[in-house]
């Protein structure tokens, strides 16, 4: 029998905090998976919201669990209420977590993305051209889908979560989470979360509902990030087991995220830090 | 053989009638429902549209057959929209719903709501919460989920009936319903329910439905309120029984409002008054 | 053994294209559909975007491969968005399929559609109240459902495309499609996709991807939107026989478009020209 890996259990017991205090998890998201990111978080045990107007906002936020920022959807209403959102975070010890779609092939947004890293966001989670293009290189990103493999942008994560003081997620078929000094790698998920629209969105919104209630207990946010990716991506391998396409993908894994139990998750969750190097065969 | 039960008779009609009218309900509701609020409203046999802009929703809700107003997101611009189309149904006689969405929780929307009783509301349904806040009480709410037991709010639903001259519906385990002087229970309805986004809001929707075609023959909209709850709490009951998880039981509780047939709805409904103080045990 | 046709030899060329480059397709779509539209061209292999802001539109159109203007949900802000999307569209040749949702029952949104025409749409697509209401007639349209029968649009169709120098397509049980000369004819779909909001607001972003891959090889616009639209009623085909209702009829929709094959597509694409005269019969 193996030994209890203890990234799994902090994941499991981090799910089981979710499905015991319901955290409130304000989202300011895009239009396109408002329904889908409640779901989520409704069927891992949080509490959503979405409140995304300048007079409301700051209120949620001030009294959340924590906040996610979505840059899917701009306006300068909405940017109005991300600062809003983001600066009553930030005021009230609130974690919360940047989602910088499409951040480097439209040039509002990624002035809009900087402007918010002054509000101190806990966690950034993207995709390798969204993060390549927030540390200041060339993402090269076609909308919304990254074009270039996570490993190239592991030193511009670092780079990123050294200057804003922040943990930062490169998602991909392997996920990359940096403090700026530690990496770890999350090696759960499933290729069909790229024939679903709103997957990493949904990641984004399960680490804030991880960070919402590991804030008391512990500010080790690099652990936490990597535990709600793999819980997420431990859901996606159920679902793919059972099912016929990307829209009964969908829903089996919602499902799955809601039936998710012990035993799964601690033989399931793989959280490791990155490989050594190679060891020289003996000659 | 029962008797047959004149609510669940009634609900039947009701539900008959909107499969044969195909009445068009006009929502101007919150950004996480509104596919759900269309398919629930196609599945039921009505003809949903989501207008919701100040230059076009009166002009719909002059001619729809009944109107939502749902407070899940707002803005500026919605509140236009909203107080539009409340004036145009108040002239035009279009029975229209307003769901409180979290009102008690954020202050901005509170006022709107307010403001949105001098329109004349056909029916208020909220949570315990929504409708004490609305009341004039403290709701206790956590943004959009209710905190207290529906028992607790019933009085304050009675005031508010007679004060805004509507039909208020709390739901929750048991939904209580007033016209501020009459009083029903709907016993339908699933657990699951809580697990899904939008299902408050989806109740709301049927309800509209059913005042649609009820209001050439009936003004009893205590009664009309009822029947679409319990046709909606009907449907879960049935999902529940047919799913895995919260995302299969929306699929299947969308397929069970389609198909939900005569014997099903006579043998299903659960309308009744409350109970009376029970009886003493002889000694 | 059966000749191949050469319009589903064509449809499936389109669909291996689409899987192959991935085109970008740039949806201005309305709030209800958002999510099914991305998921939607997701599964047929494509990569949507939406962006619906006036900082952000024209940017992503001038390098997108296409472009959906649909007008489900108006407001002065989006129309801003759409006149740019559309410009862009125009000076850089980029294909634009416009989807006019209740033109005709709604005065704003009328005036805005007609302004569109300036920036030549590549192909409209509507039911036939819209398509007549937009061509100049009385579309006697209830909200966003279509009460007339497609063949009395026809010739509203012929004029529009004229004026309008695009192809338009009306579709309803059997869809028309016409340049203003040349009319085909398609007869895939199933009832079952009148009970699910946005079928046809999925139906256009489908003819958006067929037209981005088509774009290089092709301006037989006609004969790519015809394509669009039988693979799409192709997928509602083999989704009907494989659901229980209309929501597990839209997860199989989605499933099937993922899936579908080329024996699939070889037998079931179902496009010709209009029938002739009846051949009287011999005596």
């Amino acid at each position: 029998m193996p030994a209890i890996d203890h990234h799994a259990k902090s994941a499991w017991d981090t799910l089981e905090a979710i499905r015991a205090k319901a955290p409130l998890v304000h989202s300011v998201t895009n239009l396109v998976v408002t329904n889908l990111t409640a779901n989520v978080l409704l069927a891992l045990g949080a509490s959503p919201a979405m409140v995304e107007n300048v007079e409301e906002a700051g209120e949620l936020a001030a009294v959340a669990g924590s906040v996610v920022i979505n840059l899917g959807s701009m306006s300068a209403a909405r940017t109005d209420a991300m600062q809003a959102a983001t600066l009553a975070a930030d005021r009230s010890g609130t974690p919360w977590v940047l989602d910088p779609v499409a951040v480097g092939a439209l040039s509002y947004r990624s002035e809009v993305a900087r402007g918010l890293l002054a509000h101190r966001p806990t966690v950034i989670r993207g995709n390798a051209s969204e993060i390549l293009s927030l540390a200041g290189g060339d993402g090269g990103g076609k909308g919304v889908d990254s074009t270039l493999d996570p490993e190239a942008a592991v030193s511009a994560a670092q780079r990123l979560a050294q200057s804003a003081g922040c943990v930062v997620a490169i998602t991909g078929r392997i996920d990359r989470i940096t403090d700026g000094d530690r990496l770890l790698e999350v090696h759960n998920g499933h290729q069909m979360q790229t024939r679903v629209t709103g997957m990493g969105c949904s990641a984004t919104a399960v680490i804030a509902a991880c960070l919402a209630v590991t804030r008391a207990a512990s500010s080790d946010w690099l652990a936490t990030t990597a535990q709600g990716l793999a819980l997420f991506g431990l859901a996606a391998e159920h679902a793919a087991a059972a099912s016929a396409g990307p829209a009964s993908f969908q829903v089996a894994l919602i499902d799955a995220l809601f039936n998710l139990d012990e035993a799964q998750t601690l033989t399931g969750v793989r959280i490791n830090p990155p490989p050594s190097e190679p060891r020289r065969p003996a000659p």
